[in-house]
């Protein structure tokens, strides 16, 4: 097939090669991003002046036939045409003759393309925006469920104090206000207008980029046209927000995993969120928390790939570019699915209170208030630290609990203790007492729930605002 | 030696073990804010009765005793002490006596040495701030300073079309300033006091958060005291900002390693930049470059090791998170190394103004204008790229340039063309005419270094209100 | 769709769930050996006595009509069904009622997948294998064609000494020869059986591991059942391999991308292999090049994900290794590609000797056989450098070659020089004294060609033997 | 300080590059190898006619008393002389007069430090061969000392079979052997000699590369002189080997880790392999595991480090590939130390076995069981499969075990049950009964000690023959 940039060149493409420069079986995912640029684009061109109205009007029509065609699934994709451009633009002149050829001018696939990843992108971080605030509302309102369930807090997954199992999933909402808030700095990254960036070099036409960017609702524009085709930071910077959100799934789908265990049994997921085994009958697996935590590895993966893929390439576009989208469009994938998946899953899964209050009980996990204790009695942490040590090794040579040990017992550690040990050191009192801001009292993880509703709410506000963006 | 934490033991650390799991020998570097972080907790222990205020005295006395010997060589560090937390409270005792076992009242070192790292960030992002600036202010200058020279601007490593080697730098400048804004965002969310987390669960004593803040210029607090000790979100998302900074670099650096070759000649180090060879006499190598275009991979590392050894952690402070630091100090220490080399690197090189010019005439760079000549003409842009195209190959077979046809050559491949198509093809045309914003013009160019110069004092302002802020 | 491991379960899967955790949209590309294994499983039962003799063939002809369906484009893969082998399982037993569930008889899918992708595996390296091949045959021949061009050689891309193009061929063949070899260490452990296994334990019927073995023609088995459905080292290594192979390939591609620009012009690539640009008519872009370079990336990224991935799961089987297929067959479709294009590439390409040779000619790449001169004159090595560096500057402030100089200049820097130093600093001299073994004269290069030969003969002997065993 | 090229230059270096481009702070750690290298190489500069026999005597001691001095602690190494090579080379001059020049003759830094470290990562490979059979002895005789206890076998974290803990230790032993198979590849790609590739083209002196190989005991010569200066590939391979060798470690690991923690209690760890809590006073946490676990992240880290570095980079040496060092050094470091004291820890552990048979005995491992017991008696195994899931579901519903129920009951699932049923679901039978080649039975188990003692032995041969090497 004739190639449109063909004019130079003595000898056609090789099928392989070809095959395998082409990107439209993956980049046609764009085909409504680059008609949209396209009719900016030919509307820009005719108020300017550099096409004629009627002109412009043949080809928006054009290329709204097109966009029906492909909605239809009434548009056949060529390998030979490349590019989800060329082969829209092909088309185009197919249908309304040479006037098509008119469409290109004043710009270059290279901004192009740039410009459709970026309204792709876009989109796409409205509606990840919005299944994230889902899961933080599923996290919280569990939070909220499960008020006043005490498990214990780990540290080195062994028991380290009682905490509130509200208090724990709140760590994750934490998390995921962060995961937000960079989100937006990817938005603000993203939302950058570089058509008429040309080549590299802009344009010799009388371009006006300022309306286009208006047509295409764009936050401001490239400011330096050689860096408008070259610059992939925001698909970086969007993989980098990506590989940490799934750091974070990672870790909660171990604790899921974990919860689940005979051994924890803290936790049983719906039915409907596991899958069984082929050979082994008994068998419920959180399939999907092990995907969860396994498609960290991919998404890091195409992090490190295109950050390699970036490292030492000369300024402008250079080949390699093209491949940035096919990581990009995976971790979309992911991430989308993911964070629906969770957002079920977690609002959906049975806790095992008692279960998870017995095991905060035994073990030693208030031997800190013990210590505290003394401290409060005028003895310095470091010393109180030793005593509660010692009564613990006592305790773990006779099988017993820190709450099994008589007054007396408690005396031959230290003569500062008195009747008021057994209360300062149950479980309750453990966490209730832990009342500093930030803390695991019911008091503060109220408060936190509370600060938490309100947070979400002006996170959806902001997404309003990116809806309302997207072409 | 006898452990702090000892007393549940009944028998030592294995001295191998002890040298494994101790982290003084790197956590080291954070003993200025280890002893910031702990004369705030003794000032906020005693304003809330915590302990008395000649207590908090004392500890304050003693660890400024104990700076002072740091900073003086005068501090044997220990292995089996652990880590930097241990070794300063062990001496503090030492020093001061039991009343030094109160410093660790009401906190673990799981928030300590979250406080620490906050700090010690910070500290680092303004100093990486400042020197970012010192480069993007010497791009600038330097672009500023060869306002008027021709290159030719490439893509895919092929001559495309002239521009402006000013305008060319200024692409670098918008990257800088990406960075510079990605830096905002870590410094947002370094700038946040975990201390009062405790081991995990907050503490059971009456403690003032927010006046420890403030003792520390924080601008907000951890909100939940299980993500305050689990989190490492704010060092995985300065690792990812250092490698997007780092790539930009070592495109930089491509380029000058090839600018630097006897192919392209375009600039010439500073000697004072270069190295010799031992063996080949005549060699003059870009050493500085190579090195920061490697250094890419080492930050691009570190970032990957840290999201890998993240992955799948449950909360809440687990062993591995201690690999958090090595990475960290030697990303800072990386970049600020190559943000220093470079700014006086690029100041100091001489660019080779004739030799660029000449490069941008030869081979074709001008063939896009010719097609937009005809595009003015009336030809839609598809059929004047093929005429360009043609002509190019014509030009190809007979060893000739564009400016070199005659005008019956030119009407050989379209009647349009007419006597003015020299001077719209000349390179200093094809410069000035790409006027658009953004574009490569000296007027547009010029618009950007004086948009550059103002947003770099917009920088630095802010940068002030950081500085203000390191402990 | 009711599930065939459903008995334990209340309720059906969500269907989110269902397709996240679904595997048969990349996994179906193994049916060939999902059946291949399963008939050689059923073959093997049968000979045990575990199912009869006649149920066997029931089963077998039933896999053979649904190989050919699959192949007819006649089967319709379900994603309820959740993979290939229940896939496939399902619609046995519809074809041939319930022998058909004899079929997984003291197998389970852990065992059964880890068969597969062993198989398939193998049926891939040993088609890399060939194309590795094919290219280190396209890289000598190319070198033998070209056996006596000379062009510069480069350190730190500053001409050094000057070589033979040939030369710099073979170190590529050096390169890929040893990727072969590290496919040899890949394909060893991947010829490994784990049939048996069972879920993880082994199973309590009476197999005959080892008649599986045979009749797939796998070299050993698999000695331990829990490592047998744990292990993805071979996955793995082969990943390493592969990133490795693709670094190569990314230098190879970034010297033709150097060659192929007007600053060097060393090569031209044939018409075939480059792609033109939307915008700018003249241009002619080795695509192909920067592709494969920009490929390294996402091979370096499906190994990156594989080991975050695999990063600390517990034993045995775990859903996240299900995320080990998708960078596999992406890995081994790209190595498969660019090896072919590759091979092609290289064996058409253009070498423009001429210009080669001049640029071995200027920029002092002879100095260090003037200071080799002055050494066998008795000079002590560190001397001569000193001289010839002094030479060089000389030259360089007044615009000469060091072939310019008079002898009287000659010995204004030693009066060792003597009439014959001109002989000894010729560039072809350069070259062909550089006869170590291993070096660059044209008699060391015959030789390594010669050898190379012969070693590709090994190879494709060894790959003979492979392509026996591929099922 | 003037540089030992400094001829060419007109200029000193600047002293912030001097800092940034030495390597002399960590290539310092080669010593050893570059002295051993540069004696041989002294050698056979003699014994070519090169040099004078008395002067490489005079060069061979001043060598010497370098070394002597360098291990007394007595020699300074100076920033300013770059690198290990040019500090010795320097100093030696210092000591013997110019002779000491002609030590450089017919070699360059390239090939001397492609040397070094070829020679350093040989001595380390033998060390860490070393460490892994210690690690894969510890492992086999702590299975061997626990033969027979039971404990269940896990996929996705769920209770699946029960299985020998013997068996799953064993699982280890064999992937640490897969990991003995793949350095012995290292070691063949390693123990090759670059010497006397020069700057990148061989030499122009009649040297004898073999003389020196056999000197260094080396296994063979580099072919192509470019390629020896070039290649990272031994590395790289080091590298990915050690990444997947840390994998290996973390699962075991994050095991340790499990079985550690209060909810498992499968084993203990020796206080000795343990720490405590700065504020929690019962804390005994698995921090040689965290930490073994933690340090995969930043052995991968390495390995994406050094293919990043090295993607891309034109042929032959380019100053990027300085940055191969740091991460081997670490990453030998970090190997050395994890499988030491992984050794001792594994041997050291004591193991619950009481509470793992208790835990085989709970949750239904044995379901498999009664699905074979079924299938035994002629039903197809998918169906066997069904019965067995329905009286899960029955026991869950009535917190029953599958050994609670009835004759009555269990027909009531099937007629095919008879009395014996109970004796066919005892978990000990659901060991002994999985003797199928590689399976979890006593015999097998046996059997795969035994063939792991005596591949143990051919590995400490071959090791022996590795040592012999070792300069």
């Amino acid at each position: 097939m004739t190639k449109l940039w063909g004019g130079r060149f003595t000898k056609g493409t090789d099928v392989l090669v070809e095959e395998f420069t082409s990107s439209i079986s993956f980049d046609r995912r764009l085909y409504r991003e680059d008609i949209a640029g396209s009719i900016a684009h030919a509307r820009m061109l005719a108020k300017c002046g550099i096409i004629e109205a009627a002109e412009a009007e043949a080809i928006i029509a054009g290329l709204q036939d097109i966009l029906a065609a492909i909605e239809a699934g009434d548009f056949t994709f060529e390998t030979a045409l490349e590019d989800i451009h060329m082969n829209i633009e092909k088309r185009l002149t197919e249908r309304i003759g040479p006037v098509g050829g008119k469409l290109h001018t004043a710009r270059s696939r290279n901004d192009q393309v740039a410009l459709d990843t970026h309204l792709y992108l876009r989109k796409e971080l409205a509606a990840i925006g919005g299944l994230l605030c889902d899961l933080q509302a599923a996290v919280l309102e569990t939070a909220a469920r499960h008020g006043d369930v005490i498990m214990p807090g780990y540290t080195h997954l062994q028991r380290a104090q009682p905490i509130l199992f509200s208090h724990h999933l709140m760590a994750y909402f934490a998390m995921l206000a962060r995961d937000f808030a960079r989100l937006r700095g990817v938005w603000e990254r993203t939302d950058l207008m570089p058509l008429g960036a040309g080549a590299l070099a802009g344009t010799t036409f009388p371009i006006d980029r300022q309306m286009v960017a208006d047509e295409l609702k764009f936050g401001g524009l490239y400011d330096n046209s050689i860096d408008a085709v070259s610059d992939r930071d925001y698909i970086l910077e969007f993989l980098a927000f990506a590989a940490i959100l799934m750091v974070h799934l990672s870790r909660l789908s171990e604790e899921i995993i974990l919860w689940c265990s005979a051994e924890f049994k803290f936790v049983e997921l719906d039915d409907a969120h596991c899958t069984g085994s082929s050979i082994m009958p008994q068998k419920k697996n959180p399939d999907v928390s092990e995907l969860v935590r396994g498609k960290s590895g991919r998404v890091i993966g195409h992090l490190m790939a295109l950050l390699t893929t970036m490292k030492g390439l000369p300024l402008a576009y250079n080949k390699d570019m093209q491949e940035d989208k096919e990581g990009l469009f995976d971790t979309i994938d992911t991430l989308k699915f993911s964070l629906t998946v969770y957002a079920a899953l977690v609002a959906a899964m049975k806790v095992n209170a008692p279960r998870m209050l017995d095991a905060a009980g035994e073990d030693f996990a208030n031997a800190t208030d013990m210590a505290d204790y003394l401290v409060k009695k005028g003895l310095p942490f470091r010393q109180a630290h030793e005593v509660a040590g010692r009564s613990v090794r006592y305790c773990l040579e006779r099988g017993k609990k820190l709450t099994d040990l008589s007054l007396a017992e408690f005396r031959e550690f230290s003569p500062m203790f008195d009747a008021d040990i057994l209360a300062a050191i149950k479980v309750e009192t453990c966490v209730t007492a832990r009342d500093s801001y930030g803390g695991t009292s019911p008091a503060q993880v109220g408060g936190a729930i509370a600060r938490g509703r309100e947070a979400l709410g002006g996170q959806l506000a902001l997404l309003d605002t990116y809806r309302r963006k997207v072409i």
